[in-house]
Protein backbone atom coordinates (compact mmCIF):
# COMPACT_ATOMS: atom_id res chain seq x y z
CA UNK A 1 0.00 0.00 0.00
CA UNK A 2 1.30 3.65 -1.19
CA UNK A 3 1.33 5.55 2.31
CA UNK A 4 1.76 8.95 0.20
CA UNK A 5 -2.05 9.17 -1.54
CA UNK A 6 -4.47 10.61 -1.40
CA UNK A 7 -1.46 13.57 -1.91
CA UNK A 8 -2.40 17.10 -2.49
CA UNK A 9 0.74 18.65 -4.18
CA UNK A 10 0.90 23.11 -4.43
CA UNK A 11 2.20 24.36 -6.91
CA UNK A 12 2.87 28.61 -6.69
CA UNK A 13 6.21 29.46 -7.18
CA UNK A 14 5.67 31.35 -10.43
CA UNK A 15 3.16 32.81 -12.15
CA UNK A 16 0.95 29.74 -12.22
CA UNK A 17 -1.42 28.66 -9.17
CA UNK A 18 -2.67 25.28 -9.12
CA UNK A 19 -3.47 22.00 -6.70
CA UNK A 20 -3.05 18.73 -8.10
CA UNK A 21 -4.70 15.48 -6.20
CA UNK A 22 -3.61 12.38 -6.73
CA UNK A 23 -5.95 9.66 -5.62
CA UNK A 24 -5.21 6.12 -3.71
CA UNK A 25 -5.92 3.98 -7.39
CA UNK A 26 -3.29 6.85 -8.75
CA UNK A 27 -6.11 8.84 -10.70
CA UNK A 28 -4.95 12.15 -10.73
CA UNK A 29 -7.29 15.83 -10.74
CA UNK A 30 -5.86 19.28 -11.04
CA UNK A 31 -7.01 22.22 -11.47
CA UNK A 32 -4.64 25.54 -12.74
CA UNK A 33 -4.84 29.20 -13.63
CA UNK A 34 -2.20 31.92 -14.72
CA UNK A 35 -4.13 34.89 -13.61
CA UNK A 36 -1.59 36.84 -12.04
CA UNK A 37 -1.42 38.49 -8.13
CA UNK A 38 -4.13 35.71 -7.76
CA UNK A 39 -2.38 33.22 -5.83
CA UNK A 40 -3.68 34.09 -1.98
CA UNK A 41 -6.82 33.83 -3.33
CA UNK A 42 -7.14 31.23 -5.87
CA UNK A 43 -5.25 28.62 -4.07
CA UNK A 44 -7.92 27.75 -0.96
CA UNK A 45 -10.24 28.25 -3.69
CA UNK A 46 -8.72 25.59 -6.15
CA UNK A 47 -8.44 23.24 -3.27
CA UNK A 48 -11.85 23.55 -2.40
CA UNK A 49 -12.88 22.79 -6.16
CA UNK A 50 -10.60 20.12 -6.53
CA UNK A 51 -12.17 18.29 -3.56
CA UNK A 52 -15.42 18.11 -5.31
CA UNK A 53 -14.38 16.91 -8.82
CA UNK A 54 -12.16 14.62 -7.00
CA UNK A 55 -14.61 13.76 -4.55
CA UNK A 56 -11.63 13.32 -2.27
CA UNK A 57 -11.62 15.25 1.00
CA UNK A 58 -9.11 16.49 2.66
CA UNK A 59 -9.45 14.76 5.29
CA UNK A 60 -8.60 11.52 3.66
CA UNK A 61 -5.33 12.74 2.58
CA UNK A 62 -1.95 11.23 3.44
CA UNK A 63 0.81 13.62 2.42
CA UNK A 64 1.31 17.35 1.38
CA UNK A 65 3.63 17.94 -1.58
CA UNK A 66 4.56 21.61 -2.31
CA UNK A 67 7.01 22.99 -4.92
CA UNK A 68 9.56 24.92 -2.47
CA UNK A 69 11.69 27.02 -4.44
CA UNK A 70 13.28 28.53 -6.02
CA UNK A 71 10.82 31.13 -7.19
CA UNK A 72 8.46 33.94 -5.99
CA UNK A 73 9.57 34.89 -2.40
CA UNK A 74 5.38 36.04 -2.14
CA UNK A 75 4.36 32.77 -4.31
CA UNK A 76 6.28 30.17 -2.21
CA UNK A 77 5.35 32.04 0.66
CA UNK A 78 2.05 31.40 0.06
CA UNK A 79 2.13 27.60 -0.81
CA UNK A 80 4.47 25.93 2.02
CA UNK A 81 1.76 28.06 4.61
CA UNK A 82 -1.26 26.64 2.78
CA UNK A 83 1.09 23.19 2.84
CA UNK A 84 2.14 23.78 6.65
CA UNK A 85 -2.07 24.05 7.43
CA UNK A 86 -3.25 21.16 6.08
CA UNK A 87 -0.38 19.22 7.16
CA UNK A 88 -0.52 20.40 11.22
CA UNK A 89 -4.46 20.15 11.18
CA UNK A 90 -4.25 16.80 9.94
CA UNK A 91 -1.22 15.77 11.51
CA UNK A 92 0.43 14.41 8.06
CA UNK A 93 3.64 15.19 6.29
CA UNK A 94 4.94 17.59 4.08
CA UNK A 95 7.45 16.39 0.55
CA UNK A 96 9.09 19.54 -0.17
CA UNK A 97 9.30 19.27 -3.72
CA UNK A 98 12.50 21.24 -5.51
CA UNK A 99 11.11 23.12 -8.01
CA UNK A 100 13.58 22.49 -10.61
CA UNK A 101 13.35 19.01 -10.45
CA UNK A 102 9.70 19.07 -11.20
CA UNK A 103 9.92 20.76 -14.13
CA UNK A 104 12.96 18.89 -15.23
CA UNK A 105 11.01 15.37 -14.43
CA UNK A 106 8.14 16.92 -16.55
CA UNK A 107 10.44 18.31 -19.50
CA UNK A 108 12.55 14.97 -19.65
CA UNK A 109 9.49 13.05 -20.30
CA UNK A 110 8.73 14.59 -23.59
CA UNK A 111 12.84 15.07 -24.93
CA UNK A 112 14.65 12.69 -26.43
CA UNK A 113 17.12 10.72 -24.47
CA UNK A 114 20.42 12.11 -23.98
CA UNK A 115 19.65 15.51 -24.22
CA UNK A 116 20.73 18.42 -22.52
CA UNK A 117 18.94 21.03 -21.32
CA UNK A 118 18.53 24.56 -19.00
CA UNK A 119 16.15 25.59 -16.46
CA UNK A 120 16.86 29.65 -16.17
CA UNK A 121 14.59 31.74 -13.70
CA UNK A 122 14.41 35.58 -12.92
CA UNK A 123 16.46 35.96 -9.17
CA UNK A 124 17.00 39.46 -9.92
CA UNK A 125 17.26 42.35 -12.15
CA UNK A 126 20.84 40.65 -13.74
CA UNK A 127 20.69 37.42 -12.02
CA UNK A 128 18.97 34.38 -12.24
CA UNK A 129 18.36 30.77 -10.46
CA UNK A 130 19.99 28.47 -12.86
CA UNK A 131 20.74 24.54 -13.48
CA UNK A 132 21.49 21.98 -16.31
CA UNK A 133 19.93 18.64 -16.63
CA UNK A 134 20.29 16.17 -19.40
CA UNK A 135 17.24 13.50 -19.80
CA UNK A 136 17.96 9.98 -18.65
CA UNK A 137 15.46 6.90 -18.63
CA UNK A 138 12.65 9.30 -19.30
CA UNK A 139 13.69 11.45 -15.94
CA UNK A 140 16.61 13.35 -15.45
CA UNK A 141 20.63 13.95 -13.97
CA UNK A 142 21.53 17.23 -12.39
CA UNK A 143 24.53 18.07 -14.69
CA UNK A 144 25.26 21.29 -13.05
CA UNK A 145 23.89 22.27 -9.70
CA UNK A 146 21.15 24.82 -8.84
CA UNK A 147 23.05 28.34 -8.44
CA UNK A 148 22.93 31.70 -9.24
CA UNK A 149 24.14 33.10 -12.25
CA UNK A 150 24.05 36.48 -14.17
CA UNK A 151 21.53 36.39 -16.81
CA UNK A 152 23.66 37.64 -19.15
CA UNK A 153 25.81 34.12 -19.22
CA UNK A 154 22.59 32.80 -20.50
CA UNK A 155 23.51 34.37 -24.46
CA UNK A 156 26.32 31.97 -24.52
CA UNK A 157 23.78 28.36 -24.54
CA UNK A 158 21.69 26.94 -27.24
CA UNK A 159 18.43 29.48 -26.94
CA UNK A 160 16.08 26.54 -27.58
CA UNK A 161 17.18 24.40 -24.67
CA UNK A 162 15.99 27.03 -22.12
CA UNK A 163 13.03 26.59 -19.85
CA UNK A 164 11.86 28.62 -17.27
CA UNK A 165 10.64 32.35 -17.38
CA UNK A 166 13.91 33.60 -19.02
CA UNK A 167 12.94 31.45 -22.39
CA UNK A 168 12.70 32.89 -25.26
CA UNK A 169 10.79 30.35 -26.75
CA UNK A 170 6.94 31.02 -26.93
CA UNK A 171 3.90 28.94 -25.82
CA UNK A 172 6.64 27.20 -23.69
CA UNK A 173 5.47 26.30 -19.91
CA UNK A 174 7.89 28.51 -17.82
CA UNK A 175 7.11 26.44 -14.54
CA UNK A 176 6.11 23.05 -13.35
CA UNK A 177 2.67 21.75 -14.45
CA UNK A 178 0.91 20.86 -10.66
CA UNK A 179 0.56 17.50 -12.08
CA UNK A 180 4.45 16.65 -12.30
CA UNK A 181 4.67 18.54 -8.96
CA UNK A 182 2.57 15.31 -7.17
CA UNK A 183 4.20 13.19 -10.15
CA UNK A 184 7.52 14.03 -8.32
CA UNK A 185 6.78 13.64 -4.82
CA UNK A 186 5.02 10.30 -5.57
CA UNK A 187 8.26 8.86 -7.37
CA UNK A 188 10.86 10.18 -5.16
CA UNK A 189 8.77 11.97 -1.84
CA UNK A 190 8.87 8.37 0.15
CA UNK A 191 12.06 9.79 1.52
CA UNK A 192 11.68 13.19 1.72
CA UNK A 193 8.89 13.29 3.82
CA UNK A 194 8.71 16.09 6.48
CA UNK A 195 7.16 15.49 10.02
CA UNK A 196 8.54 18.39 11.97
CA UNK A 197 7.29 21.27 9.58
CA UNK A 198 8.28 24.27 11.99
CA UNK A 199 11.43 24.93 10.78
CA UNK A 200 10.43 24.07 6.76
CA UNK A 201 11.47 27.50 4.70
CA UNK A 202 11.18 27.76 1.00
CA UNK A 203 14.66 27.54 -1.04
CA UNK A 204 15.34 30.71 -2.17
CA UNK A 205 19.18 29.49 -2.54
CA UNK A 206 20.74 33.02 -1.04
CA UNK A 207 19.18 35.14 1.64
CA UNK A 208 16.94 38.17 0.24
CA UNK A 209 18.84 41.39 0.54
CA UNK A 210 16.84 44.25 1.62
CA UNK A 211 19.03 47.53 0.64
CA UNK A 212 18.97 51.13 2.44
CA UNK A 213 17.92 53.97 0.71
CA UNK A 214 21.71 54.32 0.21
CA UNK A 215 22.18 51.38 -1.56
CA UNK A 216 24.18 49.58 1.94
CA UNK A 217 22.99 46.40 1.51
CA UNK A 218 21.60 44.55 4.71
CA UNK A 219 21.39 40.34 5.20
CA UNK A 220 18.85 38.76 6.78
CA UNK B 1 -10.39 42.78 -29.91
CA UNK B 2 -10.41 39.55 -30.00
CA UNK B 3 -13.73 37.73 -31.18
CA UNK B 4 -12.77 34.38 -29.67
CA UNK B 5 -13.10 34.88 -26.02
CA UNK B 6 -13.70 34.34 -23.11
CA UNK B 7 -13.63 30.88 -24.85
CA UNK B 8 -14.21 27.40 -23.29
CA UNK B 9 -11.94 24.28 -24.58
CA UNK B 10 -12.72 20.68 -24.10
CA UNK B 11 -11.09 17.94 -24.32
CA UNK B 12 -12.13 14.19 -23.91
CA UNK B 13 -10.51 12.22 -27.06
CA UNK B 14 -8.87 10.09 -24.39
CA UNK B 15 -8.53 8.90 -21.06
CA UNK B 16 -7.78 12.56 -20.15
CA UNK B 17 -11.74 14.69 -19.68
CA UNK B 18 -10.38 18.17 -18.87
CA UNK B 19 -11.54 21.77 -19.65
CA UNK B 20 -10.07 25.09 -20.12
CA UNK B 21 -11.63 28.50 -20.01
CA UNK B 22 -9.49 31.83 -21.73
CA UNK B 23 -10.17 34.60 -20.56
CA UNK B 24 -10.84 37.85 -22.66
CA UNK B 25 -7.42 39.36 -21.37
CA UNK B 26 -5.68 35.97 -22.27
CA UNK B 27 -5.41 34.21 -18.55
CA UNK B 28 -6.22 30.23 -18.68
CA UNK B 29 -7.95 28.63 -15.83
CA UNK B 30 -7.73 24.81 -16.82
CA UNK B 31 -9.15 21.71 -14.48
CA UNK B 32 -8.48 17.86 -15.92
CA UNK B 33 -8.43 14.14 -14.26
CA UNK B 34 -7.44 10.76 -15.80
CA UNK B 35 -10.31 8.52 -13.85
CA UNK B 36 -11.38 6.02 -16.18
CA UNK B 37 -14.93 5.83 -17.11
CA UNK B 38 -15.94 9.30 -16.08
CA UNK B 39 -16.13 11.50 -18.73
CA UNK B 40 -20.17 11.93 -18.96
CA UNK B 41 -19.88 12.58 -15.27
CA UNK B 42 -16.90 14.73 -14.61
CA UNK B 43 -17.30 17.12 -17.62
CA UNK B 44 -19.97 18.95 -16.78
CA UNK B 45 -18.97 19.24 -13.09
CA UNK B 46 -15.90 20.62 -14.90
CA UNK B 47 -17.52 23.04 -16.59
CA UNK B 48 -19.47 24.02 -13.47
CA UNK B 49 -15.95 23.75 -11.19
CA UNK B 50 -13.94 26.25 -14.10
CA UNK B 51 -16.69 28.77 -14.04
CA UNK B 52 -16.15 29.20 -10.03
CA UNK B 53 -12.48 29.22 -10.30
CA UNK B 54 -12.43 31.84 -13.16
CA UNK B 55 -15.22 33.76 -12.42
CA UNK B 56 -16.28 33.60 -16.02
CA UNK B 57 -19.99 32.68 -16.31
CA UNK B 58 -21.01 30.37 -18.98
CA UNK B 59 -23.36 33.41 -20.42
CA UNK B 60 -20.27 34.91 -20.96
CA UNK B 61 -18.44 32.58 -23.90
CA UNK B 62 -17.81 33.95 -27.53
CA UNK B 63 -17.05 30.78 -28.64
CA UNK B 64 -16.53 26.86 -27.71
CA UNK B 65 -13.44 24.91 -28.99
CA UNK B 66 -13.47 21.22 -28.80
CA UNK B 67 -11.20 18.81 -29.46
CA UNK B 68 -12.87 16.77 -32.43
CA UNK B 69 -10.64 13.77 -33.20
CA UNK B 70 -9.67 11.32 -34.51
CA UNK B 71 -9.87 9.42 -30.83
CA UNK B 72 -12.33 7.58 -28.57
CA UNK B 73 -15.76 7.15 -30.06
CA UNK B 74 -17.66 7.44 -26.71
CA UNK B 75 -15.22 10.18 -25.57
CA UNK B 76 -15.40 12.42 -28.83
CA UNK B 77 -18.99 12.16 -28.80
CA UNK B 78 -19.61 12.91 -25.29
CA UNK B 79 -17.08 16.31 -25.93
CA UNK B 80 -19.05 17.27 -28.76
CA UNK B 81 -22.47 17.04 -27.52
CA UNK B 82 -21.58 19.23 -24.42
CA UNK B 83 -20.23 21.90 -27.21
CA UNK B 84 -23.27 21.78 -29.33
CA UNK B 85 -25.55 22.16 -26.62
CA UNK B 86 -23.49 25.50 -24.86
CA UNK B 87 -23.35 26.64 -28.48
CA UNK B 88 -26.58 26.02 -29.61
CA UNK B 89 -27.93 27.31 -26.15
CA UNK B 90 -25.85 30.74 -26.20
CA UNK B 91 -25.74 31.13 -30.34
CA UNK B 92 -22.33 31.20 -30.62
CA UNK B 93 -19.31 28.99 -32.88
CA UNK B 94 -17.67 26.06 -32.52
CA UNK B 95 -13.85 25.73 -33.30
CA UNK B 96 -13.27 21.76 -34.02
CA UNK B 97 -9.80 21.10 -32.44
CA UNK B 98 -7.81 18.43 -34.47
CA UNK B 99 -6.98 16.59 -31.98
CA UNK B 100 -3.22 15.40 -33.05
CA UNK B 101 -2.55 19.03 -34.04
CA UNK B 102 -3.36 20.25 -30.61
CA UNK B 103 -1.02 17.58 -29.36
CA UNK B 104 1.53 18.16 -31.75
CA UNK B 105 1.96 22.05 -30.72
CA UNK B 106 1.80 21.38 -27.37
CA UNK B 107 5.04 19.07 -28.26
CA UNK B 108 6.42 21.56 -30.31
CA UNK B 109 6.65 24.12 -27.42
CA UNK B 110 9.24 21.77 -25.81
CA UNK B 111 11.43 19.96 -28.41
CA UNK B 112 14.11 21.74 -30.32
CA UNK B 113 13.71 23.14 -33.78
CA UNK B 114 13.71 20.86 -37.04
CA UNK B 115 13.17 17.60 -34.47
CA UNK B 116 10.78 15.10 -36.47
CA UNK B 117 8.05 13.06 -33.61
CA UNK B 118 5.40 11.04 -34.36
CA UNK B 119 1.53 10.45 -33.08
CA UNK B 120 0.27 7.30 -32.61
CA UNK B 121 -3.02 6.50 -31.03
CA UNK B 122 -4.55 2.84 -30.87
CA UNK B 123 -7.59 2.58 -33.35
CA UNK B 124 -8.50 -0.72 -33.42
CA UNK B 125 -6.45 -4.01 -31.87
CA UNK B 126 -3.87 -3.80 -35.20
CA UNK B 127 -4.30 -0.67 -36.39
CA UNK B 128 -3.47 2.84 -35.12
CA UNK B 129 -4.24 6.72 -36.14
CA UNK B 130 -0.93 8.06 -37.04
CA UNK B 131 1.01 11.24 -37.86
CA UNK B 132 4.33 12.65 -38.73
CA UNK B 133 5.39 16.01 -38.07
CA UNK B 134 8.36 18.13 -37.46
CA UNK B 135 9.21 21.25 -34.78
CA UNK B 136 9.16 24.90 -36.77
CA UNK B 137 9.38 28.14 -35.31
CA UNK B 138 8.10 26.63 -31.90
CA UNK B 139 5.05 25.30 -33.83
CA UNK B 140 4.29 22.23 -36.26
CA UNK B 141 4.09 21.30 -39.91
CA UNK B 142 2.99 18.05 -41.02
CA UNK B 143 5.50 15.62 -42.68
CA UNK B 144 2.82 12.91 -43.73
CA UNK B 145 -0.72 13.43 -43.22
CA UNK B 146 -3.18 11.92 -40.28
CA UNK B 147 -3.87 8.45 -41.14
CA UNK B 148 -4.30 4.78 -40.41
CA UNK B 149 -1.28 2.54 -40.13
CA UNK B 150 -0.62 -1.20 -39.06
CA UNK B 151 0.57 -0.93 -35.12
CA UNK B 152 3.04 -3.08 -36.51
CA UNK B 153 4.76 -0.67 -38.48
CA UNK B 154 5.51 1.84 -35.51
CA UNK B 155 8.49 -0.70 -34.95
CA UNK B 156 10.70 0.34 -37.58
CA UNK B 157 10.36 4.08 -35.88
CA UNK B 158 12.39 5.74 -33.39
CA UNK B 159 10.67 4.67 -30.05
CA UNK B 160 11.74 7.89 -28.60
CA UNK B 161 9.55 10.17 -30.49
CA UNK B 162 6.72 8.17 -30.33
CA UNK B 163 3.87 10.28 -28.76
CA UNK B 164 0.23 9.25 -28.01
CA UNK B 165 -0.99 6.26 -26.33
CA UNK B 166 0.76 4.25 -27.95
CA UNK B 167 4.21 5.81 -26.71
CA UNK B 168 6.30 3.00 -24.61
CA UNK B 169 7.79 6.24 -22.72
CA UNK B 170 6.50 6.70 -19.12
CA UNK B 171 5.13 9.40 -17.70
CA UNK B 172 4.86 10.92 -21.31
CA UNK B 173 1.36 12.96 -21.33
CA UNK B 174 -0.62 10.55 -24.19
CA UNK B 175 -3.44 13.45 -25.12
CA UNK B 176 -3.37 17.27 -25.51
CA UNK B 177 -3.67 19.37 -21.97
CA UNK B 178 -7.00 20.88 -22.51
CA UNK B 179 -5.02 23.99 -21.90
CA UNK B 180 -3.13 23.03 -25.94
CA UNK B 181 -6.46 22.80 -27.18
CA UNK B 182 -7.55 26.17 -26.01
CA UNK B 183 -3.98 27.65 -27.08
CA UNK B 184 -4.90 25.72 -30.80
CA UNK B 185 -7.77 27.20 -30.95
CA UNK B 186 -6.64 30.91 -29.89
CA UNK B 187 -4.02 30.14 -32.54
CA UNK B 188 -5.52 28.80 -35.31
CA UNK B 189 -9.57 28.78 -34.77
CA UNK B 190 -10.42 32.04 -36.20
CA UNK B 191 -10.53 30.78 -39.70
CA UNK B 192 -12.08 27.48 -38.50
CA UNK B 193 -15.35 28.87 -37.02
CA UNK B 194 -18.50 26.53 -37.40
CA UNK B 195 -21.81 28.09 -37.07
CA UNK B 196 -24.28 25.61 -39.09
CA UNK B 197 -23.11 23.11 -36.17
CA UNK B 198 -26.10 20.32 -36.95
CA UNK B 199 -23.55 18.44 -39.29
CA UNK B 200 -20.62 18.79 -37.04
CA UNK B 201 -19.05 15.21 -36.32
CA UNK B 202 -16.07 14.02 -34.43
CA UNK B 203 -13.08 13.01 -37.20
CA UNK B 204 -12.75 9.18 -36.72
CA UNK B 205 -10.89 9.25 -39.89
CA UNK B 206 -12.69 6.03 -40.92
CA UNK B 207 -16.06 4.27 -40.47
CA UNK B 208 -16.89 2.22 -37.93
CA UNK B 209 -17.40 -1.54 -38.57
CA UNK B 210 -19.64 -3.18 -37.19
CA UNK B 211 -19.14 -7.02 -37.44
CA UNK B 212 -21.75 -9.75 -37.52
CA UNK B 213 -20.87 -12.62 -35.82
CA UNK B 214 -20.04 -14.17 -38.73
CA UNK B 215 -17.49 -11.77 -39.11
CA UNK B 216 -18.74 -10.11 -42.38
CA UNK B 217 -18.45 -6.14 -42.08
CA UNK B 218 -21.07 -3.77 -41.96
CA UNK B 219 -19.88 -0.11 -42.62
CA UNK B 220 -22.49 2.15 -41.30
Amino acid sequence: MNKLTPLLAIETSDKICGVCIVSESNEFFSIQSDKIYSHSEALFEQIELIQKQSKIDIKELKSIAVSIGPGSFTGLRIGLAAAKGIAAGLNIPIIPVPTFEAFAFQISAILPEGFSFYIANRASKDECYFAKFFVKSNSYIFDSELKIINQSDLNALDQNMIFGNLSRVINRPYSPDPLYVAKWASNFGIEKLVYDIDFLEPNYIKDFIVRRKNNEKISH
